[in-house]
Formats: structure tokens, sequence, C-alpha cells
């Protein structure tokens, strides 16, 4: 398993325990290579990192999860969350997961800067990173439902 | 109009036409304001930027369009040209149309640093840039076909 997935499998229990106050579980497979091609649907984090670590991180999770964790910081009613809200949710969780992870990797000797959020909406999005060395996946499953929430990092580092 | 897509404006020109040989026109519409929300399909090349810019430019066309850019670059047969090939190119010419913003941005004071490339591929993406203060978009008509390239920039600049 990549350094980076070890960083991100632990920033993301502690940031969801601590945000959302959701438990989340990592599926224990060390394999953490990302399928080729990539194809995420529902709600998607992104925040890219340039310096001695550079690439993308995509965090993503169903809409039905996504507004779930909406409600959860902004303790609205499901019914009542706009895409905008929802965006900034789930944008803010991907740049404190991204955040985590760049002090981490810092520690390590990559230092890096994080671009602002985006977060994309889609069904069935190929994502193609030809230019990024290290491709991984985590993926974390939430008890009490069947949701899960899935992190990509596409990225190299320089030495 | 916003000093970001005059300078997006030229720049794509002027790559598109180095590199693919391929003379493209802008709408000569002085409205660059990016729909909201802005959704995207086909293929599209994503940048970012971190530094006293700090944002994501996104360069989408349809699927047509981008294979037959990438014919023109490797002079490969449109039947053949394999997801790899069609990102590595998409991804590169992206990556130009950044450089050249970068380097026209720091020129005025805005120094920043690119990501590497990704591309993504699919059908009414939706992208939301909650945290982008400029959200900006420059139309490209390409003569002699019904095709278009579209060139977003969601970013804020610091300074």
């Amino acid at each position: 398993m990549h350094i980076i997935s070890e960083f991100i499998r632990g920033g993301v229990r502690e940031i969801y325990s601590m945000m959302l106050g959701l438990e989340v579980i990592c599926k224990e497979d060390v394999d953490d290579t990302a399928p080729i091609p990539t194809v995420i649907s529902g709600v998607c984090g992104t925040v890219s990192v340039t310096g001695k670590m550079n690439g993308t991180i995509y965090m993503s999770m169903s809409e039905k999860m996504a507004k779930d964790a909406t409600c959860r910081i902004m303790g609205s009613d499901p019914a009542s969350v706009s895409d905008e809200e929802l965006s900034d949710v789930i944008g803010e969780l991907t740049n404190m997961v991204t955040g985590n992870l760049k002090s981490k990797m810092t520690d390590q000797g990559y230092n890096c800067t994080l671009s602002i959020p985006n977060v994309m909406i889609g069904k069935d999005v190929k994502i193609e990173a030809t230019q990024s060395s290290i491709k991984v996946c985590s993926i974390f499953s939430v008890p009490d439902s069947q949701e899960t929430i899935q992190v990509f990092v596409f990225a190299r580092l320089e030495g």
C-alpha cells in the first residue's frame, strides 16, 4: 500500500468523525490500485496540489451521502439542501482531507500547495490521469447504510 | 470582459494554430460569465493552479473534436485512437493553454504554479465552483465543422 493511501485512510476517518460525527470504515484492502479507467458517479469534490507532490484528489460519494453530510454539518433539512450548500460542504471536506494529506506529506519532505476545491456532479464520469505515476484509491463504508466514500489520488512525487 | 478571458482567448487561438494547424474563432461575446451551473459533456482537460491565482481551468470539447485533435498531433487514424492517446493530447493541450495563462498572469503580478493535467470523459457533468469569485468562459468555433471548444476558468486572485 502506498504511503499516500495510509495517510488518506487515517485522515478520512479522523475528519469524518470530527466533522460529521460519522465513523467510516476503510475496506481493509492492501491493494490500493485505482481501477483504470476510474469511473465516478454522484458528487465528487476535487482539490489539486502543486509542489513536490503534484496531482489531484477526488472524493466521490452518492448524492444521498453528500446530502446527509451537508445536513450533519449545516443542521439543515435533507429536502431543502441546495446544490450550492452541498458543494460548499463537499468541497470543504475534500479540502480538509487534502490538507491533512499535505501536512503528512510535507513531514516526509514533499511540500505542496493546495488549490481551491471544486465539486462535480455526474454519472459514469471517466477520469484519465495519464501523467500520474501514482494512481491509488481508498474505499470507506458507512455502517448502518449502504453508502461508500471513495477517495482517489492521482499524483507524482518529485524527489 | 475579465483580463483572464482576454488572455485565454489569445492563448487558445495561438496554441491551436501552432499545435494543430487549426484556426479557431472566439465568439466575439464580451459577456464572459460562465453559466451557473456549468455543465460539460464530451472530453474535458483540467489543470489547476496555485499561488496568487488559484483555481482550475476546464477545456471541454466533443469526443469527435478531441479525436480530431489527437490525430492532428499524433498523425494517427481516427478509428484507432485510444482513450490514453486522446487523454495525453487533450491533457497536454490544456497544460499549454494554462501555461500560457500562467505566464501572462505572472507578468501582471499573479505568480502561480500548475498541477499536472487530468482528463475527464462524461455527459452532462455539472461543475460547482462555489469558492471561486471569478467564473468565466470563452467559446471557440472551429470553421468547416460544427465543433466548439469551451474553456472555463474558475479562480480567485490574491493580492
